[in-house]
């Protein structure tokens, strides 16, 4: 009888970092989430915070993340160089790069640390939305490798077909997981907090050149409520705040299927019309 | 006949920067803008802001900016490094750091660039409010110097006064200028994105430690936007979504006076009960 070992998640895969010393990584484009010019952007984000929780320096788990995109990422390896720059009782500052061939495609600068117990009041509520079972799950064009990776069942703001007209608005809610499930964990939701497509696509009813230019993300569960969640859907909303002069903002929540506020995360996009 | 020459503004007093050599530049803390302990966060991000406008290698205007706060900030000099990491033909990604005697005290990313028409919209609208001159000026407690350099009439969510109980919700909504009046630039509409107390004071309607950890900013006005503001009173209006755990977040919109959204700033913010 032969064993049989069954293979790695291609979102592990894809995050998979070898280190060579003292904070510096090597990693690899993953084909399965590649975009339509570089690698899906919320993967490169999750890279970079793999890189900083398989450092032996690490302190505790993410509180924020910002990723700068600030060049395309080739096909092919990268190296990754994570610093903790300064370290306090509590909280740890990251400042980390991509590189390709010594160009810098990525910066990214991380807030890691503990948590305690403290007074604690959400003033916002998950949106009221249908069951996720009960939503149909949509695909986008097979141009969009990584959206493969994900079953996303769009409660309102689905997207963008040929007949699209324009939108009203550019709000998008919908159920999303890994496909196949996966347990959720901060570089699992680290991606999914990039999983809403440039607004202007939904709002212009068109596909653009457009890409983010900085992504943000607050993490508000700790690892005990990422663990809760196991592979269950994740429900997101998100929209714009303004568009002009070939950039625009957008905000996005990220809520637990119990109704807990996971994360919120906010990124500038650039756009061509 | 003595001639007598007006001096700076406190405001560009306090940003003002030295360049050194090659990116390098040396600033010194301001007892105007002091807060209870350092300076005010909004004063070191405008800081920062302005090391990247002084750099020769600057490209265009600001974009976004992300500054994190690692470490106290002790009363006197500090050096500033600005670092152009990337440059592409309408973008620039830089890398700050603030220290003292070589202790990283903040970190920064910024991005820069050149904009260009496109098609635009406005998904939010400024929140309808009274004139700024039928609204009261509200003072902060004496011991929060920066406070005396700004103008603010709360048209919801004042400052938390000895008698203050538990607030319903986090939101403030005020008039803000700059005290005495100074023309809106970049680096004053970014310290107006900080002006926000903790959101945590008003919920609570007490005082407690807390400061921001990480603070970002996107602008959505260019350099002539802002020049139409000229010294005139910005709409800022702020709001937490979650807190625990040590941690809560806050999201802001600066509107101008004619209705357009001049920026929105998220931060995370660590909080003690």
């Amino acid at each position: 009888m032969t064993e049989t070992v069954a293979p790695p998640h291609p979102f592990d895969d894809a995050v998979e970092l070898t280190p060579t010393n003292g904070g510096l990584y090597t990693g690899r484009t993953s084909a399965n989430y590649a975009n339509m010019v570089g690698p899906f952007g919320g993967i490169t984000a999750a890279t970079l915070l793999r890189a900083v929780q398989q450092h032996p320096d690490r302190l505790g788990d993410p509180l924020s993340l910002t990723v700068n995109f600030a060049g395309p990422i080739a096909e092919g390896s990268f190296d990754i160089s994570a610093r903790p720059v300064r370290t306090n009782r509590s909280t740890q500052h990251w400042a980390l790069e991509l590189t390709q061939d010594g160009v810098v495609a990525t910066t990214a600068t991380a807030v890691f640390g503990t948590r305690r117990d403290t007074w604690s009041s959400d003033e916002i509520s998950i949106p009221t939305v249908p069951e996720s079972d009960s939503v149909a799950p949509e695909s986008f064009p097979d141009f969009i490798a990584w959206a493969r990776n994900y079953e996303m069942r769009f409660v309102e703001g689905g997207i963008p077909k040929t007949e699209s007209a324009e939108h009203p608005n550019s709000t998008s809610t919908l159920w999303m997981r890994d496909e196949p499930p996966r347990p959720l964990d901060f570089p699992a939701l680290t991606a999914m907090s990039d999983i809403f497509f440039p607004r202007v696509f939904l709002r212009r009813g068109q596909y653009l050149p457009a890409g983010t230019v900085t992504l943000t993300v607050y993490f508000h569960a700790d690892a005990a409520a990422l663990a809760d969640q196991a592979g269950d859907a994740v429900l997101g909303t998100a929209r714009a705040q303004r568009f002009g002069k070939g950039y625009f903002d957008q905000s996005a929540e990220l809520w637990g299927r119990d109704g807990e506020l996971l994360a919120t995360t906010h990124q500038l996009v650039y756009f061509k019309d």
